[in-house]
């Protein structure tokens, strides 16, 4: 009962691979076979040598042991460069190499994200058309670049043509929207039967958002591949595929997941990261800032995000190293300059007008419906992916994903709302009303008289283009607020920014709407008479939909400060902070009254993973003597003597316990411990012995003391002195230490395991497993002590 | 030699009493009667059940127990709060406070700087003049009420007078001059000595810049009364009085130091916080963030900084609050309007040319010059505080003051660039030069023929004006560069952000317009041909002044992230990132390769302050048992036993030693550690046991066990029963744990003291100092070792 080994692994086997994407084992083949499938097949080349990699999958790292690795790596080295020039320059690089790899994750992430933004661009224009002049022409480029196109009607050129016009030569008619709808449905379905297959086939760990697994590996899990090379191919094609397949669904998180793929790429360029995996995980956090960074073109928001939502371990060097890679990602992709408008951020809003007092009102509403849709989603898309799990849903994921993009194309293309790509919808819905706006949404009834400057224009009536608009968008709400439900979890590379975003811009546009024409239609009611004349523009629909935005987006991540800062980003000002901090803190309270997790904690729960949330608090009175195995009716401890053990007993102990050490005491008698030995050290030195050290059999008796062990007699077999693997420094606390301060020390320290002693006396181990579980334990006992933080 | 009882009090006396203001102790009498003294008459009522506070002053909290006390309460409120309705409000309302006293924070730290702000305005024109319309008024203000200014010439209205011109009717010539000179002086003099005379009277702990002890605290040392009413009060009055005087100082650092003050004001009102020291820092650590942001208006600046530079535990529950604090403020600020133009920072500037990668040269150069000048004043600084400390120097603060006040007053009136307040020659320095800026600094020879728009002007050649300002800037930089060095330090409020970001703006200025003079008389030189063309407008000196101060405030302080991300808010858009980043990276390496402490860091090691920093990589292969007491030469550690010792030896054992606690084992002989007992709460114990229990005689015995002691004859005394004050959970570790572990420990945990133990055997004990004084001790004896992290 000592150690974490094959009990987790089948554990892991069990719950994590069927579920890496959940709903996922689909291929009729074990869930092992498929891993190990994955793993030959394509990242053999990340693992050049499997002995040297000092963990095994789906195992968990100790922290401690790696920084103290890292520290006598970096010992080494300083020695070395005294010695001589060469050393010294080594040395050197050495020192720099983190700022090497930070570079180069920017460059790689920021490029990859501008090669999805044109070519989602393109493919998703290929729904609808082709650009006659050059195919790989997206609408707008085809436009921009013609000469035929007027400011007024920038979207209509002659070169860019629908499917229907090409084929029939009609544009308009029932015929053609019959034909353009086939064709928008057909491309769709094409689209994402492409990008499931390609998960299936060649990188099943592409699927998902990936967050909640990036949460996992970075506090210290293990899952080989899941950041290898093919994964960051293939998800980055078939995220392509899956967002221009007008499913509902985001680039942002999977962005992340590519981004942390370049940091593990760039890794394994320096040995000073690609062998050591505390190291590997502070690039990793930095690399997660950075695709944030330019899935929103917010450098601070994206380090921020990576503190607060993705990091485990996040000391102040990978801040600053966070913070470079972050910039270096976001200056190389506005040197692609994808939106074509040198704008780092995805939706760049400028406001005219200020916000009064009485519009927080509106605006915690709109904190609450997005807590309301946060709980909602993850509520439903929990049980949706639990009902995938372990129904027959789960076993063909590839019609799943054909009947859902079936549904959506088939459903969206009637209302323009939805044909168009999300982000799209959210730039239209941010959007400020300019005089010369063409868009329905902005189709108010102009006063002819009107001579103030563009940017400043008053309220006015809305005219019969919003009232439809308004029809359009509830339609377009309840839609994306059902199909995205079922959307996330599926075989496919999916993030849930977007989704959420829009569901809660289109909420806070109509609620803007209404208030906008409540105001002008109603100056002399009480709540309007003092900040808003007739004459005057009041209210900015605009800013509605971005808070809605931001509270729905906050509602199901529960990001905080992160969220705020992006949304801060976006507008470039301080003034709109106080409506999006109301609202994304509404929204927080509100989605945590119905449960704590957010979104990526949920689908890690779901899955099992082995992660020890740092914001959980533990509040209950147990001590560490409660959780610690064994408990009494088992059996005891498994351990091994300093010295009375023979090679046959050990050898014994290895073959009937699956445990990943063992602790060493100085006789069974008085039970006094005095090291740790892995199990994986222990099998290796006495294989070693065996074969290379003379007298070595199985009679011999293994030593882990100081001193020369006392041959009594001559006859007696060679000892095996093994002090050398023996881990003196092994982590213990008493059995009456409360939980809460082990949970702290595990979460903090990064423990695998911990020993129990009762007056120098060992008791029992406590592992990281053992841990989760007592959490999870007392957490379902008693859900509504940790209310209230 | 276990514990760090009278010891570390003794330590703290002489090291950091003595030198909370560096070269502080002058009063003559003692530092401890300084100490009580203060403590005495002015912080009483900061503390009123002295035997509540669990701790002493200048001892260092133990973060594991404040953290499961919090969990006690906290469980009990919860508990509580399913009995009765009123239970469950006051749970909810516990629940708020903290939220509540971040409200009052901000709204408290927000008023006081624009208080702060206002009367140092006044203040500073007092110098110069008097307003005759309303004599509260500032010389901006009192022209910008005045109907007589134009636009050309706002500083000019008949209602603010020179004081020559007030009192002889002559606004010009010598006479006129040396009287404005002579009441410079004067007052300058006036109000120094007003503020170190409040300082030295009522609160010695309001000098100084306060950041390196607030780091200290909330790294978990106790300074009674650093925090208080009183200091909170004098500081506020006498850093506008310290500012005003003219020295070359800034308000920032004491900002923080007020805005701390202002938490532990507010934490008192909540007896969560009040009574617990870890959830105390947390406020305080947000409290920091508040400070920042009102200091330069940037609140994601601020909670940065407080994350970066200042704070010790910083959980995410503090980050979310930390920016709900610095929001609050720095929007009271606003509501305020100090600076009467509705913005937020305190330097707004607003550039219209972009940079060109040529440009980095001359911005890296000014990396290197703000690394130098940081290094260069940490010297200084610390050198001459050192002699403070240790000479003559020390026993005058007053007078200190007074000659240094009269010096820089006398040296910066005759020039203009240092008579006016450093925050204005920063603004100005900052400004890019528009078509209608009359100052001397844009004086250039304008083309008669432009027909340009105002703020898109081609550079131009320099005309007079910028070559007479040149020189005066060159001469103000080195009068800067010499008297900051003198005055940090003194027994003042006394922040250095505003002093070091004047050194690098005027440097950068200067860079600045030679750059643009060079691009204008020489387009054709290979550098300058690729990107400026004739009549284009290349360089915008401006922002090399930005560029220099981020450059030197970088070098002193080693700030890097916050930095950034403050000159961001400042400016407002992500333009100007990479200069920034590329200056203060620059700076940051080329300072520490003087030495890696930044400004604070050196104070806190100067005054021998108990802060581990969690930034030192300890990198040494020391192990636990090389820095343990008892040493070999040493008596054996002091230690109870768990039903061997009477109560005359437990208090002869108080009487002889002054260890802050000891450990308890099963026997002498088999030394099995069982637990940890206070020092205080053995005293206590043992005084009320003595008092209220019949039969507890002197040669009673004290037993720790578990079960009841069996009483042998009825004659012995009453055993007296112990176990409720033992620390069953003492934080042990083995001899061979290797010491980098055993600091991560310290760090993380934030441990007062850890047992050292080999197989079940207490062999000695590390407290905090001894860490301290070993990571000390391997520093200096291998400074290179710590070079290339």
């Amino acid at each position: 009962m000592d150690g974490d080994g094959k009990h987790e692994f089948h554990y892991n086997k069990k719950n994590c691979i069927l579920s890496l994407c959940p709903g996922a084992s689909s291929t009729g083949a074990t869930p092992s076979e498929e891993m190990n499938g994955t793993g030959n097949l394509m990242d053999f080349l990340d693992e050049p040598f499997p002995d040297v990699g000092t963990y095994e999958d789906f195992h968990t790292i100790d922290w401690l042991r790696e920084k103290s690795r890292d520290t006598d790596r970096h010992r080494k080295i300083t020695t070395k460069s005294k010695e001589s020039y060469w050393e010294l320059i080594k040395s050197l690089l050495d020192a720099w190499s983190g700022w090497v790899v930070m570079l180069l994750i920017g460059m790689l992430t920021g490029t990859l994200a501008g090669v999805i933004d044109l070519a989602v661009d393109w493919m998703t224009d290929l729904k609808e058309g082709v650009c006659l002049s050059a195919f790989y022409y997206s609408h707008e480029q085809c436009c921009w670049t013609s000469n035929e196109t007027t400011f007024d009607d920038r979207d209509k050129c002659p070169q860019w043509q629908k499917w229907a016009e090409l084929m029939t030569g009609h544009s308009e008619g029932a015929g053609a929207y019959v034909l353009n709808y086939f064709l928008y449905v057909l491309w769709a379905l094409l689209f994402s039967f492409l990008a499931v297959s390609l998960v299936r086939v060649f990188a099943p760990y592409a699927c998902g958002s990936g967050i909640p697994e990036i949460k996992t590996i970075l506090s210290g899990f293990i899952i080989r591949g899941y950041l290898g090379k093919w994964t960051l191919l293939i998800k980055t094609v078939t995220l392509v595929l899956a967002v221009s397949s007008g499913l509902s669904l985001g680039k942002e998180g999977p962005l992340v997941h590519v981004a942390c793929c370049c940091g593990n790429l760039f890794c394994s360029l320096f040995s000073k990261y690609s062998k050591n995996e505390g190291k590997r995980r502070e690039v990793l956090s930095a690399a997660a800032a950075a695709g944030v960074s330019v899935a929103f073109g917010a450098p601070i928001g994206g380090v921020l995000f990576s503190l607060e939502e993705v990091s485990y371990y996040f000391p102040l060097k990978t801040l600053w190293r966070s913070f470079f890679a972050a910039l270096v990602a976001a200056f190389t992709l506005r040197a692609i300059n994808p939106f074509g408008n040198s704008r780092l951020v995805l939706f760049y809003v400028e406001y005219h007008t200020p916000w009064y007092m009485a519009e927080l009102v509106p605006f915690i509403l709109l904190g609450v419906f997005g807590g309301l849709w946060g709980a909602l989603f993850i509520r439903g898309n929990i049980a949706w992916c639990r009902r995938r799990k372990t129904t027959l849903l789960g076993k063909y994921p590839v019609l799943e994903v054909i009947v859902i993009t079936g549904i959506t194309a088939v459903l969206a293309f009637p209302n323009p709302y939805t044909r168009r790509s999300t982000s799209e919808l959210i730039s239209e819905l941010f959007n400020d009303c300019g005089a010369l706006e063409s868009s329905q949404l902005c189709d108010y009834v102009n006063n002819p008289n009107m001579s103030r400057p563009v940017d400043d224009i008053p309220d006015r009536p809305a005219g019969p283009g919003v009232y439809s608009a308004l029809w359009q968008l509830a339609l377009a709400l309840i839609f994306k607020i059902v199909i995205t439900i079922f959307t996330f979890g599926m075989k496919i590379p999916s993030g849930l920014f977007i989704p959420s975003m829009a569901v809660g811009a289109i909420a806070g546009r109509i609620v803007g709407i209404a208030v906008e024409q409540m105001a002008y239609h109603h100056h002399d009611w009480i709540i309007f008479k003092n900040w808003c004349r007739p004459g005057a523009d009041c209210v900015t629909p605009g800013l509605y939909a971005m808070v809605g935005a931001a509270a729905c987006l906050g509602g199901v991540t529960r990001m905080t400060v992160s969220l705020v800062v992006i949304m801060f980003e976006l507008t470039g000002g301080l003034e709109y902070i106080v409506p999006l901090m109301a609202a994304a803190v509404t929204s927080k309270w509100v989605a945590d009254a119905f449960g704590k997790e957010g979104i990526y904690e949920s689908h890690i729960q779901l899955n099992g993973y082995p992660y020890l949330d740092v914001r959980d608090e533990f509040t209950h009175r147990t001590l560490a003597t409660d959780v610690m195995r064994p408990r009494r009716s088992e059996p005891p401890l498994a351990v091994l003597t300093q010295d009375s053990t023979t090679v046959e007993d050990v050898e014994t102990l290895i073959k009937d316990t699956d445990y990943n050490g063992f602790p060493v005491v100085v006789s069974r008698e008085s039970e006094r411990l005095i090291g740790f030995v892995q199990r994986r050290e222990l099998t290796v030195a006495i294989k070693t012995a065996r074969q290379k050290q003379d007298g070595v059999v199985s009679s011999s008796v293994v030593y882990f003391t100081e001193d020369n062990p006392q041959v009594a007699e001559a006859c007696d077999p060679q000892p095996l002195k093994l002090r050398r693997i023996l881990n003196l420094s092994p982590f213990t606390v008493t059995d009456h230490t409360p939980m809460e301060t082990v949970v702290d020390i595990f979460r903090k320290l990064g423990l695998r395991q911990c020993l129990v002693t009762r007056s120098g006396r060992l008791l029992g181990i406590i592992t990281k497993k053992d841990v989760l579980r007592h959490m999870a334990q007392m957490m379902n006992q008693d859900p509504e002590s940790i209310m209230f933080n």
